[in-house]
């Protein structure tokens, strides 16, 4: 049983943070976030697959690699992607400083940025940052933390549980920003995750993986994947269960379903936080041949522009989301096609079902909308989550950069 | 060398053709359109590979299956998509009417609709329409029968050349309607090209496939792909040249290279008619390591709503486009990648060139840009061409159906 608790990243025993006031954003708001392990935590994290990822993922890549960290570092307000060699030197020198602020090695810091891209970050600034930083940790800091990674969020995404580990009490937590695009350049997703259950390196990559891809790999906003973007877990030990060392034991399946909850509760967030959104959809496709058919089906209604546009417009144009469903390259048969909006079923075996137009105009209205869609070809579901698009989306990413 | 002639689809020895009013569109405009050839024309035809696949098209690739054709009949205002066995009932009749208002076989008959989907074509007015049509074929026909296959469009899409074929003269035109996506339901983007050129079915087959490739296949307006989408093309061999029945000749090149420019003007005029759209832009993607590559980074960059809003807003977002070419799957190192707009360079190896931005400024001003992107991984090239996103595309496709 998962029991919201306060706290946020630092409800977790083991874990202090801060966010400070660095002058990187011209907004004058927290700009550096360090989340600090006082013992050297179980580590994985997942980065973007762009090509042209972004300087600190390159770092990060490699910090994480022996699957042990001590603390994260992050900047808002530059995103340090596009910038070449003195980018990465930049990456590197910010988990330099704030490796010897904390007292730890070099290796064991994740680094993180997002804001403009294809501008160099003001290293006096981060590095001063850094140092404040680590000098305000502290467990009352994740408040102030979560407004370090903020860029255009309207809203800040954080969640912290306490759960049953294997007969005894652990924590979970974690804190995201969104994947709304971001003005004046583009996207980043960051979501930094700490727990105290004990659990082993591999097993805990194992879990992370596995939880991703029931979270955030489902989520869309406008199908754009930011260079910068990381999802990150450290793991303290510090509650009392018995190190999970197997994904095989029940214990897993206890953790992975805790952690399960937090991805699934910060990547709907983003997804309630996107640019210009006015519409919550979930995309649920039933009855596929695979998993992956299920997904390619959701995701290709999910970013569809016209199946968006439409539920802007409180338009329950089934033709666009059958249309998406038949493009998406899974296996379908539009005879066997079966479409419902909020539970009302529209499309039957392919073919207008003739729906009661009164109720269907009432669902629309409704902000969080759910969209079933009945394949008829075996047993497989994915469910995606995404916004719809509105003037506000376009107004937003047509501003000026320049 | 190409000359511009009048006289559209018909402007091709053999052909004529009509576009009457048959009450099927609400506004009263021409509904049903015919294009015929006076003898059987070698005859090819591309469809959309949406697994929804309207009912029409089911029809059409059986009756262009043997390579032969003698007419086209196409209605608007109803897609006849996603409408069973009564749709594909309803389509086989429209070829029988056809047939015999016509006096040719019923797999003679190339049937197309576009138009609002999920409801059955109004049969009666649809049969009644297409026996006038059938009277009225005339060399005068086309711009009646342009009129008889649009939709949202907003202007006519049509060309007619005169060309030197084998040492003697022979014709080729064609008709497009709109990718623009169709209130109150979809989109189709319907092509119909004649030519007076002797040539076999199985070659021009693959004449259609190769300009196809690099033209409709080239263009996206909001990367979603309807349940109607054609392409066709009728020979009716009256020119006086040696009938090409080689890929390998020289002919075959000079017929190519002729279809081509038919086919990448009516996709660029399909996309010029976007709906919304403020921009034009060309794409291309040079010094890829293979042309699929090539395509997929141009298509990417294309695609993306955050690039589009940003050519919207007026608005050299090079992140965003960077980005875009990152997450395309295509190879790319971020080192190597330059990007121009309207031949100015602003990104060199992957970082800012500082280019002036009083000149950069005017180039986003225009109507046209074309955004260059060498990726320096080989020598292969590909170009595409889109629109952008504005807020008169939200507007026009958030409208109600209901």
């Amino acid at each position: 049983m998962m029991k919201n608790i306060t706290g946020g990243v630092c409800a977790p025993q083991g874990f202090t943070a801060a966010g400070v006031k660095a002058g990187i954003k011209k907004s004058g708001k927290e700009d550096v976030t360090i989340i600090f392990s006082e013992v050297p935590a179980a580590a994985a994290a997942m980065f973007t697959t762009n090509a042209m990822a972004a300087a600190p993922v390159l770092v990060s890549r490699q910090a994480v690699e022996n699957g042990w960290l001590r603390a994260a570092v992050v900047n808002s307000g530059c995103a340090n992607a596009s910038t070449g060699e003195q980018g990465l030197a930049d990456a590197k020198t910010m988990a330099t400083v704030a490796a010897e602020a904390l007292g730890v090695e070099f290796n064991d810091v994740l680094v993180a940025s997002t804001g403009i891209i294809g501008v160099n970050l003001p290293m006096d600034k981060v590095t001063a940052g850094i140092k404040k930083a680590s000098t305000a940790l502290s467990k009352d800091g994740h408040s102030k933390a979560i407004k370090g990674i903020m860029t255009t969020d309207t809203f800040t995404k954080e969640c912290a549980f306490e759960f049953d580990l294997d007969g005894t009490k652990a924590r979970i937590a974690g804190i995201a920003k969104g994947a709304g695009m971001i003005h004046p350049n583009m996207a980043t997703m960051l979501c930094f995750i700490t727990t105290d259950a004990a659990i082993s390196p591999a097993v805990l990559k194992a879990a992370l993986q596995e939880c991703v891809d029931v979270s955030f790999h489902m989520i869309t906003v406008d199908g754009d994947t930011s260079t910068n973007d990381m999802i990150s877990v450290m793991a303290s030990g510090q509650a009392t269960n018995k190190v999970i060392d197997s994904t095989k034991t029940s214990v897993y399946k206890e953790f992975v379903a805790a952690l399960k909850e937090v991805c699934i509760y910060l990547a709907k967030q983003v997804v309630q936080d996107g640019e210009g959104a006015t519409k919550f959809l979930e995309i649920q496709v039933k009855g596929a041949a695979s998993f992956q058919d299920a997904k390619k089906a959701a995701m290709s209604v999910a970013k569809s522009p016209l199946v968006k546009t439409a539920f802007f417009g409180q338009d329950p144009n089934w033709g666009r989301i059958l249309c998406a469903v038949g493009y998406s390259g899974a296996e379908v048969d539009q005879n066997k096609t079966t479409l419902a909006l909020g539970g009302i079923t529209i499309v039957k075996d392919g073919v207008d079902a003739k729906p009661d137009i009164h109720a269907l105009q009432e669902v629309m209205k409704e902000r969080d909308i759910n969209v079933e869609i009945q394949l008829g070809q075996g047993t497989a579901q994915a469910t995606v989550w995404t916004c719809d698009f509105s003037y506000e989306y376009v107004k937003i990413n047509a501003d000026y950069s320049t």
